[in-house]
């Protein structure tokens, strides 16, 4: 099945407690797209500026990625400048240029608007509701969103969810959103909203799905040389999303394989800066990462 | 086989985003203990000031955790206040008091010497080291030890690691020790410096088995409502240790299972403040989260 995607298409400075990267490619859908098109055929919605490279062009063309939704404007593409602290797990933004972005109206091409999967970026939910008003009855519609979103637009972010299978957010935000703090409670509360299948994403510590009853607790790959944590959660979305548009069927079972596809690929992202790692790996590094995921997690009780 | 603790038995005062709680019951060997006691006979060696209310000693009595090695001696009982922020993830250190742990000088009773299993908690590396001197030849020893020791004593934790078997420590810890950010290369030079199973807790997000070439990835339970993290790392030990000190062989398999129990363990203290839950707690409790564990992590790949 083909995969719709909007997000953003950006470029990142970031600052590791050993490393620092400016001009680093990054943003949503270039993460996203880079890792779902291991699985499934990508198109991206999206704006960039005149400073955009040529290079950061082709490199997504050459990853065979449908760039006919990437609308070009004059100015400068979306800049976010952030830092992560010594332990890893706290980051702060130094600066967030939306640029190209603050007057995006999102256009899904002709030929896009049949997409089986769309996958709605981190960005407003009223522009993701925009997206998903120009597409004709998709299989799967999996949404990212974030504490922003929840707390500065929640009225919107309800709206739109009603027209949403897949939820991808962290469990601070589930819990802001549900107004539970037990994920279970606030994955019930989340279902009535639209969204009956819940993703917790954990970042370096795994993800949990949570479809009803049903629950799957994945732990992260945690043996990779941590470089730059930026994009894990969009290649996470990636492996998760491009893995069902594979599929014929979305039953549990092939959800929980989904769900450690998009942990392989956020630990390919983290192991360098910008896309670097994540524009380098063979479909066999991947197999060999998720059987290697596997051995690793295996347990009889 | 009988187990021999060596820890903090303490009064925390403790401040959540939600609650707080003054004089809890706490320190390293409290929470060990009751967990441990589960699973096989426990003994503490600890002291205590004169402030220790009988209800505690009385409760510790009861859960059947030998106590001999309890000295008690006037003044207060080691104190610890904390608060947690609102991602829980941080903790902030407000007071530590040794009080009767200032002089203390760790005394194995007679009946205690021969102990097969010996988990030496988070104290100085002296101190660790001064009860592994009391014991005659423990089939396990196993230490826990933080960033503070590794900074201040290395020296003497060096010394005390060389008669250690297992290793309980965090991400962070593992490579402020070895100075390998890679936790399977981290393994290999803490291998070297004694310790050839290294456990890395990751909290609430599970825990990571390394020994030699085999490498076990356990998620945590996060299916727990969180009032107080306090002990549960302590807790984990217990469950780990104990479920070990319960087994006949102690091969990859065996470990895999002590640390779902040690995960198991951490999540019942997490729900309360103090033991409050944790000793509240059956062995069919534990039984059934554990079963539950293994449900929600099933994957077959």
């Amino acid at each position: 099945m083909n995969i719709l995607t909007v997000g953003s298409v950006a470029y990142d400075e970031v600052i590791t407690p050993f490393d620092r990267r400016e001009r680093a490619l990054g943003g949503s859908a270039t993460f996203f797209s880079i890792a779902a098109r291991h699985f499934a055929p990508v198109s991206i919605v999206a704006v960039i500026g005149s400073d955009f490279n040529l290079a950061d062009e082709q490199l997504l063309e050459h990853k065979g990625i449908d760039l006919t939704g990437l609308e070009k404007v004059d100015g400068k593409c979306f800049f976010w400048k952030g830092e992560y602290l010594a332990n890893w797990n706290d980051r702060i933004t130094h600066d967030t240029q939306l640029n190209a972005f603050e007057h995006f109206k999102p256009k899904v091409p002709t030929a896009q608007r049949n997409s089986d999967v769309v996958f709605l970026g981190n960005i407003h939910p009223t522009l993701q509701r925009d997206v998903l008003n120009q597409v004709d009855k998709p299989k799967i519609v999996a949404l990212d969103t974030m504490n922003l979103w929840i707390k500065e637009t929640r009225a919107d972010l309800i709206d739109t969810l009603k027209h949403v299978d897949f939820l991808l957010i962290n469990d601070s935000e589930a819990a802001m959103l549900s107004g539970k703090r037990q994920l279970v409670e606030a994955a019930k509360t989340i279902a009535e909203m639209g969204p009956k299948t819940l993703c917790i994403k954990q970042g370096e510590h795994g993800a949990i799905l949570i479809q009803g009853d049903q629950i799957f607790i994945a732990p992260a790959y945690p043996l990779c040389n941590v470089v730059d944590p930026t994009g894990a959660g969009d290649s996470f979305a990636g492996g998760f999303i491009g893995y069902l548009a594979a599929q014929q069927d979305f039953n549990f079972e092939t959800l929980k394989k989904a769900v450690i596809y998009g942990s392989v690929m956020g630990s390919f992202t983290v192991e360098s800066f910008s896309v670097d790692r994540l524009a380098s790996i063979s479909d066999a590094d991947i197999e060999a990462r998720y059987r290697e995921f596997i051995k690793f997690t295996h347990f009889e009780g």
